[in-house]
């Protein structure tokens, strides 16, 4: 319906707004087709969660950013569905902690892969940034993984000891974990494996996480000693606690 | 990831084969954008279902059967992820309950409408079933919504008693209902517009449900006095239930 919704009083604007984004990108060649189902199985958990960053959400990402500015190489690992609804937010995450983007999808083919660099470039021009955009050629290979998801960079992912990693596939996840990595998961699903299988999760839609972000790195916040399982279940909690007694009767 | 699963002892099979089922829907034409994304978010819904009936699903596919045998005018109103899900299902109903089925889709553009009324037609030779198949040709309109979207059939959905409407839009739900006709929804999402709307509602996947319906139809259950706000909470509390404690922490 985001052919009829330009009004921003509208309560569901802003989910609006990224589902357009993402059938922007889409027809820009940017995604795979997966790309829409797995955006509408984020939409449904964030309409449980409110469509609002939940207070414990807030607290993870007060910890990515602890982990972000404490890691020696740190690099971002967008994918399609990433670059389509934050590309300008991350864009900023890197240029503030200074260190690559590598742009890692899961259907890798030469023209997605393009389109996806070819839209980041021209926003890094735009917003008179020099970020370092990876991706395009991949020498490396995360152990665990066959076929083309294996694929990434040596001077990013390869060598980064903190990974984050919006949207991602469950098994490049566990790969990643199993690298040794801290792993830095954005997903509004507490229960996919790579929620469950992160360093730390933040449970919530990730263009504002990401502008969450961008406001807590500068103040350059303590890593702590996380639980990420107690994220989760709050998180759980806040759906569970949002759908009891819904309806009279 | 429907390319690499063809495993069906894979716990999320049907799952995955249904979402196969949309995808090769979505490349015959059959569907609009926004269909992928509504399938990702009844995906979401169904997985915290646990991707199986409940009790009270069951319960409301019960009184839907009951209330498609009691009336007059009967008829299924199928939109294309409806029709791409459920197609043999729904022409097997049709047939049990010798009413029509008519193809209602939102975005209505010649093509889309020329694809689902092909497959459907194609399906009803296989099955060597004779049901009634309208919706190419709209000749009333239902009052109180405005464009395409309005279009219906004046012997199908405008002079029924009671209409199954699976995956149907908040607004049409509410015109149908406004029209005094007897509403019998399919949605995963119990918190939807048209779930809340509906007469009676089904909290389940539309392809299970439909299989349940086949089953129920010949045992012409009676119509009891149903509290629809019962049933959709029942479903929110088996959501809530599914979600607790999950993590020890």
């Amino acid at each position: 319906m985001t052919e009829e919704i330009a009004d921003p009083s509208h309560p569901r604007y802003q989910s609006l707004m990224m589902r357009k984004r993402v059938s922007e990108a889409g027809a820009k060649g940017m995604l795979a087709e997966s790309a829409m189902i797995a955006h509408g199985r984020g939409e449904a958990f964030d309409y449980l969660l409110g469509e609002q960053t939940t207070d414990s959400a807030l607290e993870a990402t007060r910890e990515v950013a602890a982990r972000l500015v404490r890691g020696n190489k740190p690099v971002l690992s967008l994918n399609g569905n990433a670059i389509a609804l934050a590309a300008r937010e991350f864009l900023t995450i890197a240029s503030q902690l200074d260190c690559p983007i590598e742009i890692n999808i899961f259907y890798r083919t030469p023209q997605r892969m393009g389109a996806l660099l070819a839209h980041l470039k021209l926003l890094n021009t735009n917003l008179e940034l020099d970020v370092e955009i990876l991706g395009a050629t991949p020498n490396a290979r995360i152990p665990g993984l066959e076929g083309p998801r294996a694929a990434c960079q040596q001077e990013g992912i390869m060598e980064a000891d903190v990974i984050l990693v919006p949207l991602e596939d469950g098994d490049r996840c566990e790969a990643l974990v199993a690298m040794g990595k801290e792993v830095l998961v954005i997903d509004l699903n507490p229960l996919s494996r790579s929620a469950r299988t992160g360093t730390v999760t933040v449970v919530d839609e990730v263009t504002r996480m990401a502008k969450n972000l961008i406001q807590l790195i500068p103040q350059k916040p303590e890593v702590t000693d996380w639980n990420n399982d107690k994220g989760l279940q709050d998180s759980l909690d806040h759906i569970a606690k949002s759908i009891s007694n819904k309806f009279d009767n």
